[in-house]
């Protein structure tokens, strides 16, 4: 079989420590792994299939060693700058930053929805936002099903989809600390406010989830309101999300439709008290649905909460799983 | 002046405490208070204007002793049992319970929304649900200047919601500790589940949030549906609301209306970073409302933002507020 050679952008990041692990979890085959970070972390080192290897500095020349792949979680800036670079040299980029996710040129992908997107790259594909990520699983299937006619988004998101400040944010918050990465304290808080403000009312982390579940869903008109709010949990987001349909369902074969789904783990048995919750999502990589109900205030709709590991299946995981998808269509 | 006798029943619990420290800031002319608990708490003593105050054992003789009002807020159980009984010996009862806010004969009280309700009594006036409560305040307004088609419930809620027991579980929990009063641990987790579950897949607490705002809003048919969640925040409960309009709005004179409303804090200002915080409204009696923006995703609607301290205007203060009323309205 043939082997691949892949680097890893923004290594020393909470992402991307998690891409290295969930690298050598997935057991790809992979020859060679390079670690690239900012002048700032290069140095550090990390083992990966029991090598050491060295964390060195991102620089326009770091692409001519011929890699088949990168994956980039070093942020939009450095992704604008050095993706292209990347690309250019034959690499195929999946980009966990929102540089390019909107770019219609470049597919966002997540496996289990269209997956088939992955094909019509030229050198970037973009991995969504994390709380997109968990919520446009269950929601694709349901739409090829019942055809969704309106999706409202209520977010309660994990410190650590603000990387390793947002968690220390929270550990040290507990101890008196005032907070560094969030404009309030997240101890005993939540804030409805995640990226920054737009003129229409909105964050960007809204608009994201808005227009990423268009795209994914290859609906550009679709229907779709949200409010993300950070809340003081360590991992995994949550969602309250309500949608409407365009069909008439049943809600025991709606349930059924879901549980046959990939990447799907349906919890949900009130009568046993079982549901999805952060703390026992975090670690896996699907997306975790329950709380399944009728919403009697309109003709055809549902609720549901959907948990998932946002620093695994929000971003590394699903990064790690595009690769796979494109070495299994390489080897076809 | 006239002056009043009043009896806290539920006087050692979290909101039991709080009516009277509210009762001593609000210097209503209470000439006497009794307090009354269980067997298990009485002998406790608290001090009311700088007067100790033995906690006696809640009986069927208990208000022998005339009094003018009295706050229960000790479950479900003891309500259902002694108010009846206070009521039929000429105290009002308001009543921080579920147990009579569906009966058609007891009136469901906020002051600012409904206070001309609080003279249909029969002896028995009844709390709302502390979520309900600070949702129906900017709802009230809207719904008179709109007409309000449908809403949307997401909510945040604190665990002092759960009393004494739901914040041990989460400043103890933070040590280590099992939960004892949460099904599952509440630190780094949100808990899609509050109160019981019923046949159709939505818990009590939902169904209180969607029957009380009709009754309270005056409008039994409204259509509204809800997801209520725990999270780990120790006092105030947070709220995405979503809302859809019969009429159509301008956002700048619907925030205006908002504004001026009584009971209402608005805190909308992007730019600068203001919007409602758990943290900032706690101790405050009012219901705090921002990130107010229109919803595309309808012809007329509304995201907005409710934040309030649950323990206050959610129980205690509202209690109190209504007794206020009540010495106004005897005073005319």
């Amino acid at each position: 079989m043939k082997e691949y050679k892949i680097a890893i952008v923004g290594a020393t990041g909470l992402v991307g420590r998690k891409v290295i692990e969930i690298l050598e979890e997935y057991d790809l085959p992979i020859s060679e792994c390079e670690l690239f970070a900012t002048r700032k972390s290069a140095g550090t080192d990390f083992y990966f299939r029991g090598k050491r290897c060295l964390v060195k500095e991102l620089k326009e020349d770091s692409f001519d060693e011929g890699f088949d792949f990168a994956i980039f979680s070093a942020g939009s800036t450095a992704s604008q700058k050095f993706a292209p670079i990347a690309a250019e040299k034959g690499c195929i980029v999946v980009d966990n930053s929102s540089a390019f996710r909107m770019d219609p040129s470049v597919p966002l992908v997540v496996p289990e929805v269209n997956s088939e997107e992955i094909k019509n790259n030229n050198g970037i594909i973009a991995n969504p936002n994390c709380s997109t990520i968990q919520a446009v699983i269950p929601l694709k299937v349901l739409d090829d099903h019942y055809k969704i006619k309106r999706i409202i988004y209520s977010t309660y998101q994990a410190v650590s989809g603000a990387g390793q400040e947002g968690v220390n944010d929270l550990e040290k918050g507990l101890l008196g600390e005032e907070p560094k990465k969030f404009p309030y304290p997240i101890v005993n808080n939540c804030i409805p406010h995640i990226d920054s403000f737009m003129d229409n009312g909105y964050t960007k982390e809204e608009e994201k989830m808005i227009n990423e579940t268009r795209k994914i869903l290859n609906n550009p008109d679709l229907k779709i309101t949200a409010t993300t709010v950070r809340v003081p949990v360590i991992n995994s987001h949550s969602e309250s999300i309500n949608v409407e349909f365009e069909n008439k369902f049943d809600i025991a074969e709606l349930k059924n439709v879901l549980k046959n789904a990939e990447g799907i783990i349906v919890q949900d048995d009130i009568y046993n008290n079982v549901y999805p919750l952060a703390i026992n999502a975090t670690g896996h990589d699907e997306s975790f649905v329950g709380r399944i109900r009728r919403d009697f205030s309109v003709e055809s709709g549902i609720n549901f909460w959907c948990v998932s590991d946002n620093i695994r299946k929000g971003a590394a995981s699903n990064a790690v799983q595009i690769v796979q998808k494109l070495i299994e269509n390489d080897n076809k």
